[in-house]
Formats: C-alpha cells, sequence, structure tokens
C-alpha cells in the first residue's frame, strides 16, 4: 500500500527551517523531489541548498514553486504573518500547516487560507526531527481529505500518515489530547525522582525502574478505554476504593518525605468524587466521569 | 546466575490467600516447594490444598511449619493483627512481607518482627496475579539483606528480585515513588480522554494513539534523570520556556472545549515558576527543582 510505493517525484515547498522544518524538507530531499525552501533567517537553508534545494527570497516566491506548501514555524500568529503578504499566490495549492496549535486557531486559519482558494490540511507531528521518517513518527492530519489523499504518500515519509477528520481543527485536538497524556506522565515522572531523590535514590535509577513499571502500567489503559466507550464500570480488579485509599497513603508518605503532594491531590480529589457518589465498587476508569 | 537455577525445595508459608497471595502460593507449588497456607477465609485455600498445600488452623501453626514466612494481605495494620496472638512463632525465621505501605510502616513493622527475634524483608511487587512468575514481575525488597541472599533464588521465581538497601522502609519509599509515577500516567490518561471525548473521539480510538505516543515519549524520561543527577540543565531542545508556551495553550485549548484542568494545571505552575526564577532556557527537566 501506501507505505511501501516510492512517491512520484513531485515539486514541494517548506516554510520554515527551525529544528523539526529542516528535517521535513531535509526527507523530501532524500526522496527525490524538487524542494524549495524559505526561512526567515536564511543561513538555516544552507546545508539543505548544498543538497539541491532552491531557495526563495520571500515566502511568495516560495509559495510559487509549488503545488503543496508545508509550512512549520513557531506558531500560528507567525504563519499568519507571513501568509497574509504573500496571499496572491495560494489559489490552487494546497498547504499542509504542522505548526503546533489550538483547535480554534486551526479552523480560523483554515478558513482563511480556503477563502484564498487553496486547500488546507492541519498536521500535528508526533515525532523528534530525529524519528522523522523512521517507523517511531507519525503525523495527524485533518482538513480537506481530497487534498490530503493527493499527497498522501508523499507524507507517509515523514512518519505514517493517519487522517482524523474534515474538520481542520481535529488534528489540533488530537494533539491538545495526546500532549496532555504526556505531561501527566512527565508529572508524575517528576513526583518519582522527587520522592525517590527525598530518600537518597538517584533519579537515574529510580528512572530505570519508572520506565520498567510504566511500560507495564500503559498495558492496562486499553481495558480502561473500554469501559468508559461502554459505559460499564463493573470490575472485579482494581477499583475506585482501593485506588482512593492506595493514593490517600501515597500522599500521606510523600508527605512525610518532605515532597509536596500539588502534581496528585488532585487526581485524589477525582477519586473521592467518585466515592462520595456511590461508586467504589466500580472501575478506576469512572474517573473520567468527574472530568466531563 | 540465580535467574537460571532451580531453586532447591525448602519450605514456605503464605499468610494472605487473596488475588496476589493465591499465586504467590501457586507459583512456589509449581516449583515443588513444601507450602503451608493460611487465610481467613478459609475456602480460598482450596485450590491450593488440592494441589498439594497444607492449611494450617491459625497464624501461628502457619508460621510454625516452615523458616520462611511470605506474607500478602491487606494492610499493615491487618499484618500486625494476624502476628500479635502468633509472637511466639517468630523467632528464628525470616518474614517477607510483600503487603503494600507506607515506608513508616514498614520501619515499625520491621523493627517489631526482628524484636521478636525474627528476620524481616520488605518487598514490593510490581506484577499483577496474571504476570507473577513472568519477565513483566519485578519485586523490590528492603531490610535484613542476609535473609534475602538466603532466599534470593526462590524469590526470583515469583518476578525479578532487586535489593533496594538495609532500611526496611526502601521498598516502600520506591513503591510510593513508581506509583506516583503510574498516577501521574492515568491523570494523564483521563485527560487526554475527556479532551478527545470532548470533540466526539471515542476513548478507544484516542488511547490508541496515547499508547503510541507514551511508549515513544518515555525515552525522553533517562535524559531528564541524567540532567538531574549531574544538576546540569543546559540544553538545545525542549526548554523551560516552550513547555510552559505550550502547556499554557493547551490549557487554554482544554478549557475551550469545556473540560477541567485541575490534574495539569498544577505542573504548569511548576513551569512558570522556573521561568519567573530565570530559567526559561534550560531544560524542562529542572522542573524537579520546583518540587523539592
Ligand atoms: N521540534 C520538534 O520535535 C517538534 C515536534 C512536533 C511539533 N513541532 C512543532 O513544529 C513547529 C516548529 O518547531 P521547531 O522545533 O522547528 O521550532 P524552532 O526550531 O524553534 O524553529 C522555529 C521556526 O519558526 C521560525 N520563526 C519564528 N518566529 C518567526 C517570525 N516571527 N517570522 C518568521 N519565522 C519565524 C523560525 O525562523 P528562524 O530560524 O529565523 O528563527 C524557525 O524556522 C512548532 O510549532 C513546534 O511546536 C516541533
Ligand atoms: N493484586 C495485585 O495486583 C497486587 C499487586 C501488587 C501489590 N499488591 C498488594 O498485595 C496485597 C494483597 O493484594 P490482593 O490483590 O491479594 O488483595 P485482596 O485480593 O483484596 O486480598 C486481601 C487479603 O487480605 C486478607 N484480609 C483482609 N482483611 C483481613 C483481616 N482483617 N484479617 C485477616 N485477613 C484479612 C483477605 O482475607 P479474606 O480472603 O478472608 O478476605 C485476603 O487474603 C495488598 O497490600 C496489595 O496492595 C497487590
Amino acid at each position: 500500500m501506501s507505505e511501501t510505493t516510492t512517491p512520484e517525484p513531485t515539486t514541494v515547498t517548506v516554510i520554515g527551517l527551525g529544528n523539526l522544518g529542516q528535517v521535513l524538507a531535509r526527507t523530501f530531499l532524500d526522496q527525490g523531489h524538487k524542494v524549495t525552501v524559505w526561512n526567515r533567517s536564511q543561513d538555516k537553508a544552507d546545508e539543505l541548498v548544498a543538497r539541491g534545494a532552491t531557495l526563495a527570497a520571500t515566502p511568495a516566491e516560495a509559495m510559487g514553486a509549488s503545488d503543496l506548501v508545508v509550512i512549520c514555524v513557531l506558531d500560528y500568529t507567525t504563519v499568519r504573518d507571513l501568509l497574509t503578504p504573500a496571499a496572491g499566490a495560494l489559489a490552487g495549492r494546497v498547504v499542509v500547516n504542522v505548526t503546533s496549535g489550538i483547535p480554534e486557531a486551526a479552523r480560523e486559519l483554515g478558513a482563511w487560507i480556503t477563502g484564498q482558494g487553496a486547500a488546507y490540511v492541519d498536521g500535528a507531528v508526533y515525532a523528534i526531527p530525529q524519528t522523522v521518517g523512521t517507523p517511531a513518527a507519525f503525523v495527524l492530519y485533518s482538513g480537506d481529505e481530497d487534498a490530503f489523499a493527493r499527497y498522501r504518500t508523499l507524507l507517509e515519509t515523514l512518519g505514517s500518515a493517519e487522517f482524523a477528520g474534515s474538520d481542520a481543527g481535529l488534528a489540533a485536538v488530537h494533539d491538545v489530547a495526546l500532549l496532555s497524556g504526556m505531561y501527566g506522565m512527565f508529572a508524575g515522572f517528576f513526583q518519582t525522582v522527587a520522592v525517590g531523590g527525598s530518600a537518597g535514590i538517584d533519579a537515574t535509577r529510580i528512572t530505570e525502574l519508572l520506565v520498567r513499571w510504566l511500560k507495564e502500567a500503559i498495558g492496562a489503559l486499553p481495558g480502561f478505554a473500554a469501559e468508559i466507550d461502554a459505559g460499564d464500570y463493573r470490575t472485579e480488579t482494581s477499583n475506585m476504593d482501593i485506588n482512593a485509599v492506595g493514593l490517600a497513603h501515597i500522599l500521606t508518605a510523600t508527605r512525610a518525605q518532605g515532597v509536596g503532594v500539588d502534581l496528585l491531590a488532585p487526581l485524589h480529589a477525582l477519586f473521592e468524587r467518585q466515592v462520595a457518589e456511590g461508586h467504589g465498587a466500580e472501575s478506576l476508569s469512572r474517573t473520567i466521569e468527574s472530568l466531563r
């Protein structure tokens, strides 16, 4: 399927050559495409030009060079600032914007770009520069599905490409959701390291154990999700009562070690709310009902 | 080494045959050991007795049957309540208690047991009943190192055994630390599902993506830990400024979706504290300095 086909060489413009944009442009070059680039600081294009890319003098010139325009800059305000003076060059093109942002900004930008006669696809990249183009990378897209389908094979070279829906804001909703999950895990990590450190356990050692444990504990999430989707919270294993008591002990022990509990106390409050509402014997996954 | 040696058959007592205790006893039986069991509700011993275990009438009788006594009940109060009337049977034995609890409770129990002339080893089990005895399981021990060493080979059959130190509370400190990390990840998961749900994305679908992303993001933790141990927070990639702005956007977008941010706002406050103290250009890992 698309994953194994080498895409036909095409013309592609990359606007924004920061850490991520550089690697996107290089990946397209490596695939034999004709790549035009633009960046505010021109020197960031040097290596790409040496590999065969064309440096455009302005964003408008860059956009004029290709049917497909990939944008990867700091934020949506920057995207708007760059595209506004170049609006005349937009008609008929496909703009794929992988700059990170919130759903509302993606929807507004999408509406504006569509208003200029271009097709808009918003993307959220789950990769770091080092993993772009490897099996670890994936990118979620939303917006114009036809435009996405046209360039899907090309986009698959960056990382596996998934289409989330025609609302241009959907890729960003996924982004907010998935990054929230990551930040939760990071909060847990800091808590782990702080408790370990309070007993003289170094961060490297406790993290080694944490990584091992999290890889197991992640296995519980699909089961929780299935319970949530079914709205069926019956359980024979780890119920709200057990977790409310367990987490209360953890908070007490953490305080006894002289470490703050601000990061975890709000989760305990959600558990307590479920217990107070009479759901102590139901699954831990029922916590979601306190959140929505 | 110990992992590949079949332990010499020995006598072992298991007190507490709940979900976990049953599997511990069964694993010892499967290894050919002479197993004596006791549980408050006697019927939970039926299957084990059918497989060759001996059911004792009292905790004291159970303890009298073996040099090694493994305890796995609800909590430390229960352990104390069971052992107090059986104190006369303790002298000369090794007690390995894998009941979950806080460091202070483990230290107190250890002191009391040692006072009865027994050796105390505290354990924290990182496994669920289904994974006991598989490579996924590991157990941390602390307390009497000689006693641990004597039974290490036997204990390795439950899951890989690691000794955390001679302070009996250390296994529980690790437990508090690692479960904190797990609860942080769970908090993130609930946030992910709530945000996804607010846009009509079902929990199963967003969790599939989250699991994929977390498995990548876990890869960042050892690097953060190394920075923390070195106290060297210089970075060229993901600094505090970027994360403070990124997480602020996530909180804004989450609120815009009608979802609460109680679980993640405290992490953002720690980021902001680091930025306010002038560390915006340093690594995200510096968040730990706001916690301790
Ligand atoms: N790096 C990652 O791992 C990663 C992963 C997923 C998503 N993202 C997202 O991808 C986007 C880019 O990330 P990055 O890591 O490449 O960032 P970066 O290295 O900081 O690069 C930022 C880019 O934006 C440009 N820029 C900033 N302000 C500008 C302005 N006022 N006018 C014109 N150009 C401006 C920069 O130009 P100069 O070179 O002239 O400064 C540079 O090309 C961000 O939205 C980020 O959240 C990054
Ligand atoms: N299950 C796991 O995956 C897991 C993993 C790691 C650690 N742990 C820890 O291991 C311990 C046991 O867990 P579990 O899952 O086996 O729990 P469980 O299935 O709820 O079993 C609890 C055990 O404690 C006994 N018990 C409770 N109150 C008692 C009392 N007042 N007097 C005498 N016995 C009493 C129960 O006896 P009855 O049968 O008579 O009720 C039963 O044997 C807990 O500390 C838990 O945190 C469990």
